[in-house]
């Protein structure tokens, strides 16, 4: 009687599964020691979880429903505030042996940063890995206030172990001179929008791609629960398309970043974010 | 000079007309007991009334003046928290008394169960009433953990009353697979938007209509103060386009429901469904 | 890995025995529809679960380690809103399970009526239980708009069940007159604050006990997040003084109610309820 | 149907005699443009009479029910914002008349600078008044920011009216170096607590009374709505004690100022304001 | 080392010149004594420098950055609260003092009546000045409760100077019938978008231009943190076109009004309101 | 006639002495990386800087002014967010300038790992330094999470330092077991309260001493904006009279920590931090 009366505070809406079974492994990853302006997507997964009560686990978007799919919640990961090198690391690890059980990785940060002990992973078993990234802000820079760890310079990151040309960019409207400058010759940025998510959608196809929602692409006014809210986003509906048009492509992982529930009392943030996780789950199962 | 101090505070906006000279009564419906997520509708009719003093009351949409039309607000009725039975019943009689009396009821809910209170007056003087129904949630459950009688299950109730084909609902973006499939059959919906308001108007001039508005229709960025925000929604103008189109039907009522103003603490939503209200009255006076 | 990750954040802090090695069996009771003024309580359990992340599993105050207790937390009873009759059925079903494992059952509220379910369960097996209950509402209405069944009622329910005397009430600061005059020939009434808890102590000694904390009994500067505050409560440190007094008393049961957290957005409400939790479970063990 | 329905709404709690038949009247005053740090104690009036509905009429501390006595609402006042003068003679000129009709006026601010308005309508009917008030701020400055009429010159304004000796001031905890000396020799003035209250009690006695209470004399942890919290207050429990204290002195007039209530989301501050009013008023009725 | 540490936190982001060598001049001017509804736009210069840490100085948009100009900050101007003709004087000094030192004012409101004092300055020196104005209200009320200064008659008071035919207001969607009408031959108003800004631009052309952006335009949802929110707004990116569609216009000074900071916890609309002015002082300087 | 404008809002209330004139320097630490639980203290200067004019230069408890005394306000040091290594570094070189120009730094956290940085300085200068340590929390884990350096490390960092019996504890209520039985044999701990600050005040008598502050000590009704509030705390009062009676004393550097305003959205705490800032400055100068 307990077991089944916890499955709805526990785990996301209808991810169910126990990991043995499951072929996607959902889990969240509780640190922000590197937030530059507002900490605080620590408490996203946690947020995630508990209201995602309030959303149904049928889309009438894609008419499915998540309950029908083998998904686990494996929790939240440990990891050390302050340390963002070892926090790294413990995602690369736990991501790594999810692959290596032949399953998909699917995390809810934390900060942006996270998406690089993803990416290790996952690039270690893909190589020609590529990355589309939705956020407000270009993530490019070489380092921030010297650390080269952070999440104002995540891509950057990631473009060390990729190179050129294989992170596609969208919605970005925020960033140094130097950042807009260098992403014109390594990586492919559309500014404010998702436009070019077709022509995006083609190029990667046949490659193994890992998707990145940086939740702040999304307008303040429909998002304000965020640490850096930027105006002038995207709508959700803008992004749901983007994110199903990319629907039937070799989806090897993905992510939500950068939930900071506590800016956001009303609880829209967190809604939206759980729908967004809802429609990513099932697009890409 | 107290009843003319009085004035501002004690009613919505322009609303001052006695009981018995008005064409349109007024009233708030403080009851939430079956809200299945975030509870506080209560407090609805209460905000709106106090807060109505942040808006003109002349609307340059429609270009006329709530102080120049006869409409009485009654208060709140008295409703028994945790029984819904009654509390239907309560509703019920109220505005079949204001029917009987010649006038037209407008309701503040309150959760949206309490329209089918509503609707049960109306038609039992009406026996040929049509429904507009703008929302988020299908609300075509049969029952809710059990409970026949929810804010869940509210159109269903509907249903039973008027039967096939005589619900039109607008910008529905959530509901369980079994409530879709359900509704294929039975009533008119149109997924996601207000498109098609024009042709519902067409079907149903000539009919009475009550049109009920569940205002977390609209986008939770406009509308965060509500019980369960939905993203995805329509825009406050979007609504108020599609409700200025059912201008000239023969409305015999008409409600807003399931505004929550503690989850708000800006107030935008409150000032939005003043908003709503003041055009609605105007429109359909 | 996953299970071991997942249980700081899916129970309460410390309670992670399996339920059949358990002594004492915590639950949450996520119901509020018959609350008179603000609801919202149903989200106590999920919010004390979540936030028990921020406090430490030992008690300096009785130099004990819940993590050395045999304790389980069951998550939350599945209650149907607007149905009070039906919820405390679950409730009362639920309680003499776990009494019928020879276990203590330990509820969060949710309400204050729901007592009234657990309490049952344990009178029809301890016949002569007394009933400690601190609480800043007298509770002791015959209805409440008519409704037998009310947060306002529920120890006039109790009182129906045990009957005169066995009633000891502590910090009562609201009510109604007929509320106090009634009180004065049926239970014992502590105005204002937990004086004489010494003598309850005494004269309950040898009896089985249940204990309720509507947590509104402290004042509302300590503990905001609550449905009815009532200025002039008492302190944590007053309880925390007169709960320890009833440690070694014979205690079949107790819950604590009334934390509705959206009310106070600093979280101070949801960490201190932990508290009393948490010193509530090593006391009573 | 309705007028009955509307009371509870409409006025403070339990106070419902027509003007003509009350003995007391109550009226709100909702402006604060000379507030020097956060203004919002206009919406106090509104809020306290919204949330009456959360405390019983009935107060267990002095054995009476307002409902027993004849006390009339008479709504908010129009003062103009931005025009201090203005303000206070509306202010004067509706104090005057109820005290000329033979009734009592309570006022609910608004800001601190208000209560000079009242105090020139009664002591202009009682020459030799007596001023008592509570306040975390001594309120003596002869100007601010070159402006004689200030919320932080209140006090001044009244000596200039009253005299030497005549104003005694409780809780005291801010204010300038000149304000303080200034005091030592022209008012009485007890710093940071209600100590000295029986003193003052037995000195008035005789005279006719004003009583002001400025909230913010209660600590902010109690009372954190309003615009100048100023930490190291009296508890409500101890101005109770005061309040209580000076029952049965010749009251000409009374009033509560400076609950700002958007700053205190939690609503403890409105409820604690309901409470201090309900006790006044039968205290001094 | 101090006065390097200080430079992020005490200037709007990137404004760092001295005085004397810079050409634009910021200030802030915090007075709200006149606002008719929600009072703290007071609070918005400060929040605005504090907040500006979270933007960048480089816009994406005219990919420009703000380091690279010659802005100094000058700080707060200190207005007497209470004390509207004072306040507008104060306003006046100082722009005529940046005028007359041949830079720009550029002001930070505080609610819009001070637009009045920076007009006058402007207009002073610039006999023929053309005002273009964003608002969601009309403000041309000729007395607002008896008073001729009010932020709800401030542009009534700017056509006093100015004059038929020289205001272009955008965005209009509230006011009363009356201002309504008489906007009809006195000014030229777009209603409820900034639909004919280019026309606009063409007609001011060459004379200077003084432009007024009260910030409340935006639609709520993206900017809820202002005195009087009003469903119906225009976007930020709306709002940007239209703004950089002036570019190259005569400007001789503009203003950002009405950002009430406590009203948005979230901290969304300090965030808009920080990248309207970097993208104005680019677009302007 | 700018920076006399600026003054205000620049610096700590009344620190308005530069620099090199100086005795006392106040700066700002904006580090939170290392909070176990709820981060945002970086945000504590600047609200402390902005919201200090809310609060008199004048202290009737010392009857002193901080205006008279020469204490400068340097602005914010730029701490790597997500390295506390480098953030100590910075902190301890910025006090140890100031020390070496011999004036007293006086720290505004941040978190409170930050202490251990402004220690390393003091105690580098004088060798038998005692520390005075008020605190909700002991922060003597040898580790945390396996990290050294953390904000619940940070007492046993000082240890590692200053040694056995020169750490004096007040106000501890939450801590492991390990650390309550490691503390018997090293520091003096108070456990609740701070009766023994006689005692302690006289044993440092003659020595250097530093005293640190995390203000969550103080009860979280006073001060709910910290990150990890525990109930049963100290209140204001308490907590002033226990500073005043170390008057005297050889006090070579302070600090205030953990203030985190965001989960304080009425202001309060950042209130109360000011308050205790400004009668540690008159106290200890």
């Amino acid at each position: 009687m307990p077991s089944k009366l916890e499955a709805g505070v526990r785990t996301f809406a209808g991810c169910g599964a126990p990991y043995d079974e499951s072929e996607v492994v959902l889990f969240g990853a509780p640190f922000d020691s590197t937030t530059s302006y507002r900490p605080g997507a620590r408490f996203a997964s946690s947020s995630i979880r508990s209201e995602s009560i309030g959303i149904e686990t049928y889309s009438p978007y894609q008419m499915e429903d998540i309950e029908n799919l083998k998904i686990s919640d494996a929790g939240d990961l440990e990891l050390p505030f302050g340390n963002a090198g070892r926090a790294l690391d413990v995602v690369e690890t736990f991501c790594g042996k999810v692959l290596d059980d032949g399953k998909m990785p699917v995390m809810i940060g934390g900060e942006h940063l996270l998406t690089f002990g993803a990416v290790r992973a996952v690039a270690a078993r893909h190589p020609d890995l590529r990355l589309i990234h939705f956020d407000a802000h270009a993530d490019l820079r070489r380092d921030y206030m010297g650390e080269s760890l952070s999440h104002a310079t995540v891509m950057r990151r990631v473009w060390d172990l990729l190179g050129d040309g294989r992170i596609y960019q969208f919605g970005i409207r925020s960033g140094t001179r130097e950042e807009f400058d260098w992403a014109t010759a390594h990586v492919r940025t559309e500014l404010f929008t998702v436009r070019g998510i077709d022509g995006c959608s083609e190029a990667v196809s046949g490659y193994p791609v890992y998707i990145s929602v940086d939740l702040d692409v999304i307008d303040p006014s429909e998002f304000p629960g965020t640490g850096t809210p930027e105006a002038g986003g995207v709508s959700f509906k803008d992004l749901l398309d983007a994110l199903l048009c990319l629907k039937g492509l070799n989806v090897a992982g993905f992510d939500i970043c950068e939930l900071a529930p506590h800016y956001d009392v009303s609880g829209i943030s967190t809604a939206l974010a759980c729908k967004v996780l809802r429609e990513m789950l099932i697009a890409y199962y």
